[in-house]
């Protein structure tokens, strides 16, 4: 059997079973990052990603972006669990005939994004590779009461996003803001149940929330935020990459969040039970589990 | 210009110039490990290592092996700072058409290893690659009192390596034990100077210890304990990936490590003065600083 038959989500699914855990880790792989006991009042928050030339970028795309790309897709899970993002490694690998103008481009836009978030690059690998891949591990720290995990929504919850929807692939996935500030402002201002980030495509994950927090949604089709260079709301509802936040919160908070900042946060959908499954508003029939989104394999 | 012009540690050093490190950073880039302020005693060591087909290992390996190495790499470098691994995260690159078979023993690689070290896989990320590529970022804790860098040899030291030398590509850098137990051993019972792990060969790593502790080393040729895979002295001087621990320690503490641990440990080389450089007994040349081993460009 093939890897493409399973998927990447069926894989990870088959790596947990192997995986044991000791008591100081309060969650594992399954959510944006993994969260381990460290004092008192904190937890730290660990996650990676790796971001690969002809799959997640162009050859041709300008390399101070892909270095940008590679560290704010590790600040947008840090993000996601309302942590504060602080130390880095960075693993890369490089063609042995890349000019070190490309190097410089590439690290000089890995250095700057970590500067403006105040992060400490602590170490990386070099390697030789026939294609580009850069590695970025990264470790954060959230206070124990502002933690937000995936698998906390509940049903009335409403479900907001940080931003406008779609157009990723036109260019915004390479120049995206991690959503740090707005996830900052909103656990220390109201009592937010879930929150993710958009990896995958909104739909698909709308579904790891529902899948963790065992409740099923209803998506307001019409008020999804189309951002301006979407090109269709189907582009804005299953393609990955937007990075913005979706987080999900009762509606006695939903309302005093929309009277506060009016526009900037946009309402998407509405956590219901379980057995009504993931679904759009007007529509009997539950979306299937498959193909919601963007899927490696 | 070329980045094979400059090579790996030009590079490395290319970049150190634009990081920019926060007090909690008591040691960054430029040891086998990150080294971050974590509680009264004890410090957080962080590292990453990558591993790609066709350069770390070959196609036709063994898959198990592969993922054994792919963790085992970044154990060793947490026992060359004297630490215990705690915590890892797993970036894996996949080509499309990878059975399940091969992905379920890369991934039992990487998870036996982890539970004979008490490791906590806590996360990772899965892409497409055109080959295979693994990146293991790892958490260790070490007490602070026990911390071993680079950089702490002293003229007068003597140098020892853990084990035999030379024959790592006859199959032994996909087999290696980390050696956290022998570091434990040495910290806890000696003092222990300074530390690597042999990643680019006992010539190039006894010269980071040099460069880090700004001293000269002679070695002693004739006492380089070799592997009974190895081809000649010369790949137990020059090549890579034998990941035996290389340390240094006062004259006193050495012949008492040499009484009580009888041919466990093997004497190679005697830190000098940094105006001796790095060269061989009974040579006057010192050894000139390039190719004295692996270089990844």
């Amino acid at each position: 059997m093939k890897l493409s038959h399973i998927g990447e989500f069926g894989l990870i699914q088959r790596f947990k079973k192997h995986i044991k855990l000791d008591s100081t880790v309060i969650k594992g792989s399954g959510d944006d990052c993994a969260v381990i006991k460290r004092d008192k009042s904190t937890y730290m928050l660990y996650t990676c990603d790796m971001i690969i030339e002809g799959v997640d970028f162009k050859p041709k795309e300008d390399p101070y972006l892909i270095g940008r790309k590679a560290i704010a897709v590790s600040i947008s899970d840090i993000a996601a669990c309302a942590g504060l993002p602080r130390y880095a490694v960075v693993s890369m690998g490089l063609p042995k005939n890349t000019s070190l103008t490309k190097v410089d481009r590439i690290s000089r836009g890995i250095f700057d994004l970590a500067k403006e978030f105040n992060i400490n690059i602590v170490g990386g690998d070099l390697s030789r590779s026939q294609r580009i891949v850069i590695d970025v591990s990264m470790l954060g720290v959230v206070d124990k009461k502002a933690l937000v995990l995936r698998s906390g929504a509940k049903p009335g919850d409403l479900v907001f996003v940080t931003g406008r929807l779609g157009g990723s692939i036109h260019g915004r996935h390479l120049k995206f803001t991690p959503r740090i500030k707005e996830a900052q402002y909103l656990v220390r201002n109201y009592k937010i149940n879930s929150m993710i980030d958009i990896s995958d495509g909104f739909m698909q994950d709308l579904r790891h929330i529902c899948e963790e927090s065992k409740v099923g949604a209803v998506v307001f089709e019409k008020l999804i935020p189309l951002d301006k260079d979407a090109a269709s709301l189907n582009e804005a509802l299953f393609m990955g990459e937007d990075f913005e936040l979706i987080f999900t919160m009762p509606r006695k908070e939903a309302a005093r969040l929309l009277k506060n900042t009016r526009g900037k946060f946009h309402l998407a959908a509405q956590i219901v039970d379980k057995k009504y499954g993931l679904k759009f508003e007007n529509k009997k029939e539950p979306i299937s589990g498959r193909n919601l989104g963007f899927n490696h394999f």
